[in-house]
């Protein structure tokens, strides 16, 4: 039987994982399971850095953002000397299971864990990218909404001034944050990674929308776009076509906020769940939802396959540009 | 071929709708399709008061809570003789084509129709309520967003004060919104039209939560629960256990304000959606999108089964409550 | 020279208290003055409930609403024996000087201290009501904006069915919310405490409205006017004209939440000169700014002189209206 | 008598600036007055570009960020000719009074349209920075709290990743933007156009921090100072300290969006003493309000005059560093 539990929060942050630590806490003790956090994500797992968590060490954090443990990416853990420290901690603490909150990297080093260590360890996908295969993640919904409200303020600019804007969002190998925000922010154009020779069509709805009087002209670019991100797409197009623009990037703010409703409940329900699969031995799996059904997907197909983007989703793009 | 789409809104308002007049006007239009709006849902069909929508008439509008085209309930279409003019007034714009956005009551309107004229209708789920079978709704999204921003402010003066407080949200039959927001927010307990007797549980819950120092302790009512509001339930418990409370009525904060993101996406999707069922001779559906899959769902359906609420969902509110 | 500072929070929570502990907090340990917070206002006092604040102890803090000291009203700090008690516990811990944050009733228990026992004590005005006479107090910018954003969305609605809204906000014995939110929400009109007879002229205004087809109609009621609230302005308006409404009360939601810039900003500035001052010695003043401008106000003066709404301010309301 | 007035907003676009179109529309109305606005500043009254406006065509826009009048900069006023087709077609029009909202720019231009032709105008500050003498501005309050909130999510991840932030705020020849957001944002250290040599000062505030083990660190950098933005701030404390660094440049951002309370407020009050002090024949005046004290300021005052930073406000921010 499962006594002690250790969950920590690896890679960049994200809105909703106080949400998940708090869930994954009270879930475990609701069972009578004992709980440490580990601080700064598998750095503390080397550094024997625990914290012990109890019913109270979780209150009032549901609606914070950022993460209590901190987070943090950890070359040492690269090591094989490293781990075998921390297994040992491990051990010292009595720790019997794992839930590691994080994105792809995250999900390697937990994979890792399970090869080496004889403790199940389950993954919880927490990145504002979206990019996990076979769930949704915790953050996305909250770091689209923070851009959304970006771009809405910059629209009011762009019709009062009747300037284009390109507008960077984070994405470097994932157009979800992109693409979502370019549909409800009544974007003309998006630049994604995924997509390619894109810069010219793009191009040419600039100039359409110009023609047609379009009130705002906003081009959302995610910054792993191949034109290199909004300064670089903007400059190119202006020199192809004489039409003047203004960029913003929007960074770092999409990482941090109150999460909403929607990361809140997803980050709740996965640290549930992954209390729950723990308890009955699960073991090198992500705990997912996609589209509000649960999922559990070995940690490696998590990261190892590619989330598609929806080709209607960019199609809509266009219609809605005239 | 189709030449001429109407659109309108119907029942409460809800945000995104005029994100979804946007989608729909702009599709029929890149369609070559002509578009109008009857003004007041039903009634500017019964009245005749129509307005054409060009691609401007829709612009900086996909951000904006409420309808451009108001919204209403509609007495008099209930008889045959005002909807026998309202086909005619349709016939008179050359109208071969409706989209009609709202709730059950709409839908039965649109149903309607359907059977007495012959020109194809299609709904479209616009309720804050998310009570519709087959779909998300829209408006939902944003109104559980809105309901947790406040219950975030609450929770503040919870803690600083040491005091329960009973929070009222919307929901007459359906506890989606009080079950989401109860889990967002991190409630005690949750108190819903969908189950009976729950009210001596509740008052254990708030009980024990009293006993284990919590630092808040919150409940949320739906409007709809047979305890008779926040109010009622509050007062209950305190006479059966001497603790005092607070309540806060949301109320009619939870239509309105700016869609999220996902409101605002799901309301460009099924806008677009319907035209081109519209284009292929679909009627007497409604286009829905149930967890992100595209749903074709008979009007008559989805206002008369009953969407369920989740089990887990409810069994973890209790479980986080420790 | 002074060694070690009490602060404490009294009477309701306001937003941007945690701003002025920190300010508070931070100055006199940069002055190389201990801090202690008493917890939960003058009972933590009387209860000898002190928790020693380091620089650390505040981190993290200035965003927060409520407060981390917890408030609440204290009756037996009206009588005698217990303030000694509470004198004596500030005695064994050293406390030489305090700081109490709240409204009118605090300041009374503040002046008391300073009557009976030898410690400097200043006041600093924390309450959303704003209705301390010679400064603005913390909470009531995040209060209006609070307010405000909820107005914002009942407009939506408003706009969208055409119906009125008598929507009711704090504001016992003064309508300085009502007021603000009525100016910036653009309501038609406000009754509030400090005006007698005016349900008569808000009915005409009403009418008026209504019949110059005003998009929406809202009236902002402060909840101590003489009307009796929202739901009987709005029934009294009705039976007498017959236009139906709707009503929303916003309650408690106004006193939580992040606090804005400015009441950021003020609080800060608060705690600083407060610890300034009682280093020189300053004792039954309040610690004020009004409109920018420092103000240092006998204790007394603070709640026994009235502060007075602008007449022009209620006239604009009138001339916007048409 | 005065029987027709023109608006104009006019510079870089500010939120308020349609809360106070719609004061002055509404106010001159109310007093019998015609209204005209000429659409995208002075370019506007050039091209004879205008739009009668009556009190609905400023329905529902108080709320709204940018200007529905359109702003912008307008090189050919700059030419006594295009000057005299201006005063022409406003004679065409039948103006007789003028009220330009926007900067230190515009008050030029009006200014100089007092010296040229017979209309009374005023000037009324509308711009984010705060830089105008004598006076708030509209959208300056809007604009830090939008900041504020950017600087609170960047505040989560700095906290979970223990990264200091050098975050890139607007205010190219003033501080008050940076100056504000640092204190209400709880910044470390304020970098602004008016300190000069300050980079050596800050270097040593985030060594400090760093050794006291602040949770997070973040330098607010006004575009403007002299140390070449955030990029270049953060790169040179690098180079020195060898501490790595994240940078966020907040961008347009600040200047949409929905205007707070007190811009509203602002706005209302400015617009409706600009239509009375109009009527009173005041012409080559600022309507402005400092610190809720009605002035009036000579235009050529309020533009060339400095607005000074509160020098204890920068100390404070010193201060509460520790």
């Amino acid at each position: 039987m499962m006594k002690k539990i250790c969950v920590l929060t690896s890679g960049g942050d994200s809105p909703g994982m106080n949400a998940c630590i708090r869930a994954v806490a009270r879930t475990a003790i609701y069972n009578g399971i004992e709980m440490e956090g580990a601080v700064g994500g598998f750095s503390g797992l080397v550094r024997g850095d625990f914290v012990p968590l109890d019913s109270r060490s979780v209150s009032n954090i549901i609606q914070r953002g950022g993460t209590i443990l901190k987070a943090g990416r950890c070359k040492e853990f690269h090591r094989i000397r490293q781990r075998k420290i921390a297994y040992s901690n491990m051990d010292k603490q009595g720790i019997d299971g794992v839930v590691v909150i994080g994105g792809d990297g995250s999900f390697r080093g937990a994979h890792q864990m399970t090869l080496e260590h004889r403790v199940p360890v389950v993954g919880i996908p927490g990145t504002i990218d979206n990019d996990i295969y076979g769930s949704d993640t915790i953050g996305f919904d909250t770091a689209i909404n923070t851009a959304l409200s970006s771009i809405d303020k910059i629209k009011d600019t762009s019709i009062s001034h009747g300037l284009p804007f390109f507008i960077e969002v984070m994405g470097r190998h994932s157009g979800f944050i992109a693409l979502e925000t370019s549909i409800a922010g009544g974007a003309e154009a998006a630049l994604l990674p995924e997509v390619l020779h894109d810069l010219e069509t793009v191009k040419n709805t600039v100039v359409e929308c110009k023609k047609n009087g379009k009130m705002s002209i906003m081009v959302v670019v995610a910054e792993g776009n191949e034109s290199g991100g909004a300064k670089a797409a903007g400059e190119r197009i202006k020199r192809a076509t004489g039409i003047d623009y203004r960029t913003c990037v929007l960074g770092h703010t999409q990482r941090g906020g109150s999460p909403t409703a929607k990361d809140r409940v997803l980050a709740s329900r996965l640290g549930y769940r992954a209390v729950n699969e723990l308890m009955r031995g699960t073991t090198d799996m992500m705990i997912g939802e996609l589209n509000e059904n649960p999922t559990l997907v070995p940690l490696k197909e998590a990261w190892s396959r590619k989330k598609e983007i929806s080709v209607q989703d960019l199609e809509m793009v266009k219609v809605f540009s005239i």
